[in-house]
């Protein structure tokens, strides 16, 4: 049964998807007035539940398992889906993580005081409905209504067909629970269907959806954001560049280089692309290569590097724009920083970008002339990341320049309120 | 002419479009690194220069006029459209205050040590190329142009066809200044072509422009928003509501809808809809509905207000959701504050409401649960507005929660970027 949504998707109507919508924006209102330790509470709750409901949980994931074996689904993306006991405690381990972090919501930004007595301030509030297109793990149905919940949010989840059944058994537990603890019906909630027009509709449900965040491949992002009417976040496509200045510490910038590209292929902070100033290429390139070489990275290099190595596959325009995900990376040689920046502008997609440098201007220069959500001087790119910057769980980490840029927070799913109050001021 | 660009909106093509775009992007990475002072001298040039070429301003203005009588254009547009030696002297006057205005870029924002030795800031950068499309007054132009370049980002200015002459001459004027200043070329540029087509290639240019912002009518912000692939801020609609609670001070309450709907009806901080608490219906309504009728308001009530005097018109759904800009206004009883509250969530474009009120609890209930970017307590929306706030021009009143919500000063024309300093680390 739960099985067969992969095969065939379940359609939803626009009239289906706007109504879960509407509940949802009638949750947030509540959720909006809620003190700190209500939420805290439900979320413990909600940790409690998924442990207690872990034996169904398997087995609602078994069965997206099976429909994805039998279907022929590659192993990789198969393990990203499956569930175990290890996995759903450290899911639970996440959400009682996210209820030690502080709340965000009623900081007040900024206030003052008119010359005319009005007196201003900015508090920070939640945005509202909170709408998470992702694909395949279903940790993240459990991470994104956990951070919406903290940050005042109610949520509507759109995981992948895939996962249709796992993310159906999370989220009735989850929603279960917080009711028990308090919370308003509809805070925690799937969005129907399964079919990719009833990803539109939710898309189209401004005034309803305050924000879609689409977390999955650069084909679902681009058709989120050109779909969508509704403010999008776009999260995580990351061409990572590291440069190896001409005054680099070449034992640091191999360390970097190896971390950054082989301590975890698949995330979108490690790198896919090197460049290296041509008056160290001749010391450094034989070594980097043999060393990812040994780490099995297959190198898609310019005639600098095809030189070096017959490993080296001969790089074209396809290696420089694409996130590889994988043991691949593109390298080049630059005459200088000002053509390693040009590179970065012309193929980055502004994520994150390191510097190896001993010298301070050519360090300045790079941060200050790359135009990046992040941009590193001597450290691996692995490190731009929620957790290693202390926010606790993540929900994305942005690309775009509106409203959040890198590692987002539960900050970065507030947004902000103006209270004013006078004793009967009017404007002359 | 000039005046012939009204009649036949000149077309641009995609390609066109994008090249000025592309052109932008170039600029915009010589204007992040900018000092203040560059960009101040640059500001108070083309304050300058708009004086110095006022004769020639005027006379391309004067073709746009005449274009408009002749295709039969209200007189109000007209005027708006129309400028004259008092509005040049205070566009000039109004660079040389953003010359004032301190510079966002470069504030760090956050900062810490991680354990591990990392350094982190978040700095403010500018968003890179700003594009602004709007109808009508030619100050939009100066005004944007100058709040892009004192916040370090390169503007795209598309203005109506009515307006192109004027533009054309401002632009030139603008950018010829800049760049004598040392600033770069294509820092301050109109978008090519007049027709809706051209509007809409700039708002597929992703990765050229990293933001548009609409001023405009409902329409013309509907269009971008449904047809943008670049982020876009949403600014300027105002159904703005004052609720006149039990426990108001009535004659405070009058003062206020009557300041906040006749000191200047155009504008979107005016009040729209009023409404009022049963149990002070019988003292208030007919003080109030003679005020407004002495002052030429037409009010669109319920039954409540028709049964009050004869010039009130029964009020249907459409008024309830109606920006007049004009002097009407909306009327209504209710029970309760969270009847008000209610009303507010159902209709509301969310720019600003008001509570008057003398009761603690009652303005604390308001404020926490109408989700709009400005509530006021006892005191007119008239003062929603950048420079009531103190933030000098504002390039509009943003009525999303997405980035920037409320009057819109320099620093929500900013993003962030992540500056992470080291010595070698690596992740483990």
């Amino acid at each position: 049964m739960t099985g067969r949504a992969l095969s065939t998707p379940a359609e939803a109507t626009e009239d289906e998807v706007r109504a879960v919508a509407q509940r949802a924006r009638q949750a947030s209102f509540e959720l909006a007035a809620l003190n700190r330790g209500v939420k805290d509470q439900a979320l413990h709750a909600m940790a409690g539940a998924l442990e207690a409901a872990a034996a169904d949980l398997l087995e609602a994931n078994a069965a997206d398992v099976a429909a994805a074996r039998e279907s022929g689904t590659a192993e990789p993306l198969v393990d990203r889906l499956a569930l175990n006991p290890d996995r759903l405690a450290a899911m639970a381990q996440g959400l009682r993580e996210i209820a030690a972090l502080p709340d965000p919501v009623g900081e007040v930004v900024r206030g003052f005081t008119r010359p005319n007595g009005l007196q201003v301030q900015q508090l920070r509030v939640p945005l509202g409905v909170l709408a998470v297109v992702y694909e395949a793990r279903p940790n993240v149905t459990v991470d994104a209504a956990g951070l919406a919940l903290k940050s005042g949010n109610a949520s509507l989840l759109r995981g992948s067909a895939s996962a249709i059944s796992s993310n159906r058994a999370l989220v009735a537990v989850l929603s279960e629970a917080a009711v028990k603890a308090g919370l308003p019906e509809d805070a925690v909630q799937l969005a129907p269907g399964t079919d990719r027009s009833s990803v539109t509709h939710l898309l189209r449900a401004r005034g309803l959806v305050d924000v879609v965040i689409p977390r999955g491949g650069a084909e679902l992002i681009r058709y989120v954001v050109e779909n969508s009417h509704v403010p999008v976040i776009e999260t995580g496509t990351g061409n990572v560049h590291i440069y190896v200045d001409a005054e680099a510490d070449l034992e640091m910038a191999e360390q970097i280089v190896l971390n950054a590209k082989t301590s975890r292929p698949s995330v979108c902070n490690a790198a896919e692309s090197l460049l290296v100033h041509r008056s160290v290429a001749a010391e450094f390139l034989p070594r980097i290569v043999s060393a990812l070489h040994e780490r099995g990275v297959l190198v898609h290099g310019d005639a600098y590097f095809t030189a070096v190595d017959p490993s080296v596959r001969a790089a074209t325009d396809h290696d420089w724009q694409t996130e590889y995900l994988a043991l691949e990376l593109a390298a080049r040689v630059v005459a200088d920083v000002d053509e390693a920046i040009s590179h970065i502008r012309q193929w980055s997609s502004g994520h994150s970008e390191a510097i190896v440098t001993r010298n301070l201007d050519t360090a300045r220069r790079f941060v200050s002339r790359v135009d990046s959500a992040a941009v590193l001087v001597n450290a691996s790119t692995r490190f731009i990341d929620g957790a290693e910057f202390g926010f606790g769980a993540e929900i994305g980490i942005s690309t775009q320049k509106l409203h959040a840029r890198g590692p987002m927070g539960l900050t970065e799913l507030t947004s902000t309120k103006w209270v004013v109050f006078g004793d009967g001021q009017i404007r002359g």
